[in-house]
């Protein structure tokens, strides 16, 4: 994490800064260190100021159509009119068809801090609800499952760079879809699932690799976009494995080279024949 | 994380479940996994709902004090009342001798999803502006710093158990004081600020070690509380670090057994003479 580079910006994700390195000896020296940056940016929906998020600031239009849809603010593609941001002010600018329909939801909203992660949310247990079981009928072989873990971390850059960051990968049967790096774990998935969203994709084929936690409202997000199969390096708890149970999603934890741990659903993981 | 113990609640902070466990050579079998508990909890102020968090399931009464504090809903030890948590149904009844003063925070609150890990918050700029900077004149050892971090790791029985929490550790010059895990970075430091807020700790004496990522949020929350010294495993964002050098915190990240980098107001790491 330390070099002797300039104390100037290099990368618009990471800011250059002096710092002080002491070691266990009790030397201390002066080096450059890479920090990661993290940017404040507000989304507006229909010109109502809706949230401000603190990640890093790239794809910042998935960023805020994930977020919203999460939200329930925006319910289809259609609906979509146009996302434009602007990376100077940090802002974004979200048009939807379905202006009335907004306004009830924000005033409306219930704060639930749930956020792993830099990220949402307003949340209530409608959501749940209101969330269909996921019953695509995908199948993928336990060494998908190590492949798509083992690819996540090769391509966590900015991770190696900082340390500061969260990745997630999302990915078909066949081959890597997208990968995004944030700040916040929630950021990360929220540009991943704002770009399926914007993009038609199918959920239903979809897998979705992840390096954080999985918490309640990590599975909600993706049991609501509707992806079978989640995988983590990291650790459930129990009321995310609860949910995945519920709402049909396979849940997958702990994915180390050594191995994983199929917490539900387990049926969508089969060795080829 | 995987044994073989029957599938019950071992402990209020976690839960057993099975789990199949697949090896990287295809072999998979069933065992019971010891998974993190996520409780959901509602903080309530003279009757009035102000937040729903997800956290673990102790020292809710310090969770709830830490949380109203930042979010200057609670000002001084006079003003709290009284604190009760009910464990079984999730709800934290605060009374303050303030009622009117919350009412228009609560109204006026603007949200910043900025909570990295589990927690917070309602936040805005106006925070930083009328945030005090620190000018302690708290001295530590190097060594101070790397025996804090090693304390913290030592005592982390629940992340041992089941990987999926962060950790929070309170000391002095002298001794440590306070020790808390929570699924949440946030809860497990709002633990701390928390106790420290009842027990009326004077906090210019005090150096918190903390497992996670520093997030502007997070320097933002230490400094509010007047603590000096900030000292994390992981890595700070560039806002914390402009943060912390603005109010006067130290800030050190990537603590290991190796050393450490200071990020600023390096005065308060010293050799002793």
């Amino acid at each position: 994490m330390v070099d002797n580079i300039d104390n100037t910006t290099v990368d618009f994700r990471t800011v250059r800064r002096s710092v002080q390195r002491w070691t266990r000896e009790g030397k201390k020296e002066e080096l450059s260190d890479c920090l990661v940056r993290e940017f404040s940016v507000t989304i507006y929906l229909n010109e109502q100021e809706i949230v401000t998020l603190l990640c890093t600031p790239e794809y910042l239009e998935d960023l805020a159509v994930g977020f919203l849809v999460f939200e329930g603010m925006l319910r289809s593609k259609e609906e979509l009119e146009s996302v434009i941001a602007d990376y100077d002010q940090g802002q974004i600018w979200v048009r939807s068809r379905a202006s009335d329909y907004i306004a009830e939801k924000t005033v409306k909203k219930r704060y639930l801090a749930a956020g792993g992660g830099k990220g949402t949310s307003f949340y209530s247990l409608i959501d749940v609800q209101n969330c269909n079981p996921i019953n695509a009928m995908l199948r993928i072989a336990p060494e998908q499952v190590l492949a798509g873990m083992k690819e996540l971390q090769a391509r966590s850059e900015l991770f190696q760079t900082t340390g500061g960051v969260h990745s997630a990968l999302l990915a078909s049967k066949e081959e890597v879809i997208l990968y995004r790096e944030d700040i916040g774990r929630h950021n990360a998935v929220d540009k991943i699932l704002g770009h399926c969203f914007r993009q038609g994709l199918a959920p239903g084929e979809l897998i979705l690799f992840t390096s954080g936690r999985l918490s309640f409202e990590m599975l909600l997000k993706v049991a609501k976009f509707g992806i079978p199969i989640l995988v983590s390096r990291s650790a459930p708890t129990n009321l995310a494995v609860e949910l995945a149970e519920r709402l049909g999603v396979t849940l997958v934890g702990f994915t180390r080279g050594s191995g994983f741990n199929v917490y539900c659903h387990s049926e969508r993981i089969a060795i080829a024949k």
